[in-house]
């Protein structure tokens, strides 16, 4: 007879995503996306936002706080949706915490290793995320013959919460960043940074005007969400979908904890979520 | 026989300045230009800068940290060269502190209400200051016949921390945030933030070019320098210049706090006060 594999008695709790803003609903978007019946529960430090020009150490203190209220919500597994906190704190995390802990860093690294096709990799990322090298040591755990370019792009992220994507002062500013990798002859390139997936476009674009070629533009949300998949499998952590619903099984739920409540909370969250935040669970609290 | 007015036995004491980050040494900059032989002990709470995106409640509670940390310094006088900060908790530190507390807000609104010939004052600003409608009251405060107009221009901040302050990217973003206040035909403009001095010229330049004559623009910096002045002198709180130098009297100290010491912090820190902080006393400090 056989017995199938039975699933971990805490594949109903819900997933954590932590960002030390509201970027990470990009990782959160690309997550409900694949794994639609899973349950998320968000953190947004948007009280200390940004991350990306704090000390290492303060960024630690950061990070073990939001995982440390998340761990009260008995996530199953904790999604750091921070590049900041991927380069500087994952490894704490992960031993720190009794559950697994993904990066965004990782995934995004391994997508565009594999999309290089001849080994010279572009990524474009926080000034934090590129001082700390964490790109190039993670390509360089997954493959030797993949070299890393790195260009720190740090304006796209006021210029994506601001909602200015598309006209001349994004273009221009992307065109600027861009140039320097064109420059080293890159032929695939990864959008290093949670904000960027709102650029997709306008970059894609520009590289191929600069580079007179169409060249593939890894967004680490989606790779972030494609190893969260596997990683879910393997460690009997998947939600099952039920039956409860005509087609597609349940529909996760979507809570969101903030630490802060700004102005534009309701518009910026949205253009992050690819969905209107009114009917979520919205919570503000202290860290 | 005349006896001269006696100086306030605090006037030795140093000036407390303190911003959410390091914008405020603008602040700085222009009181050691205005009051060379003044102590300065400046705040940058660059561990959660930006405060523009926090709320009210949460600025106070930063405000009032930050104020008690200079008190500690024995300052006599404190500046609060944040227009966040001036906006929201300018009220509360007044009633709070035992000693007098400058804003940036009301000097950068006086000077504005007497460039303003025709009673059409444009102001810029960061989304938080101009929410909370604190130039138009400070202006209405010193003038009943000087209109305002408000624009929020969020992306001048990062594009100066970034040190982009010439060039195609500032110039179209500038020309974006004056367009609808010269379609408002404004007769003279205040730069409502402290990053925005070192656009001054391009501002100046790009409202000439837009308004098609060349029209006063107030810096909240040099305003509030000019204030500061006036209230050391009324309050008797002058530090006397001395004579311990041939020209010029003594040279006023400068010491820097910081609650994060952000890789490019050296950098930034002189764009903002136009010298090198090589030679300062920098101390990094938790509040």
């Amino acid at each position: 007879m056989h017995v199938p594999d039975m699933p971990n008695a805490k594949s109903h709790a819900p997933i954590g995503v932590f960002d030390s803003g509201l970027g990470g609903l990009t990782v959160a978007h690309a997550i409900r996306a694949r794994l639609p019946h899973e349950d998320l529960v968000y953190l947004g430090d948007v009280a200390r936002v940004p991350y990306g020009t704090r000390s290492p150490q303060t960024v630690m203190n950061y990070a073990r706080a939001c995982a440390r209220k998340l761990c009260e919500h008995e996530i199953k597994l904790l999604v750091v949706a921070c590049n900041t906190v991927s380069a500087v704190a994952l490894d704490m995390l992960s031993v720190e915490l009794d559950l697994p802990v993904l990066g965004v860093i990782g995934p995004g690294a391994r997508a565009g290793a594999q999309a290089s096709t001849h080994g010279r990799l572009g990524v474009i990322a926080t000034a934090g995320t590129v001082l700390s090298g964490a790109y190039p040591r993670a390509v360089a755990s997954v493959s030797t013959r993949v070299e890393v370019f790195m260009e720190p792009a740090p304006l796209l992220v006021p210029l994506v919460e601001e909602g200015w994507i598309t006209g001349e002062v994004p273009r221009l500013a992307v065109r600027r960043y861009l140039e320097p990798l064109v420059a080293q002859r890159i032929d695939a390139l990864v959008l290093g940074c949670t904000h960027y997936p709102l650029l997709h476009e306008l970059i894609t674009s520009e590289l191929t005007t600069l580079r007179g070629q169409v060249l593939p533009v890894v967004d680490s949300a989606e790779a972030t969400a494609h190893d969260l998949e596997r990683l879910l499998r393997e460690r009997k952590l998947a939600r099952d979908a039920g039956m409860d619903r005509d087609r597609g099984g349940r529909k996760g739920s979507l809570r969101i904890l903030v630490t802060d409540m700004p102005g534009k909370f309701s518009e910026v969250a949205a253009r992050f979520l690819g969905e209107s935040v009114d009917g979520l669970d919205v919570t503000q609290i202290d860290l």
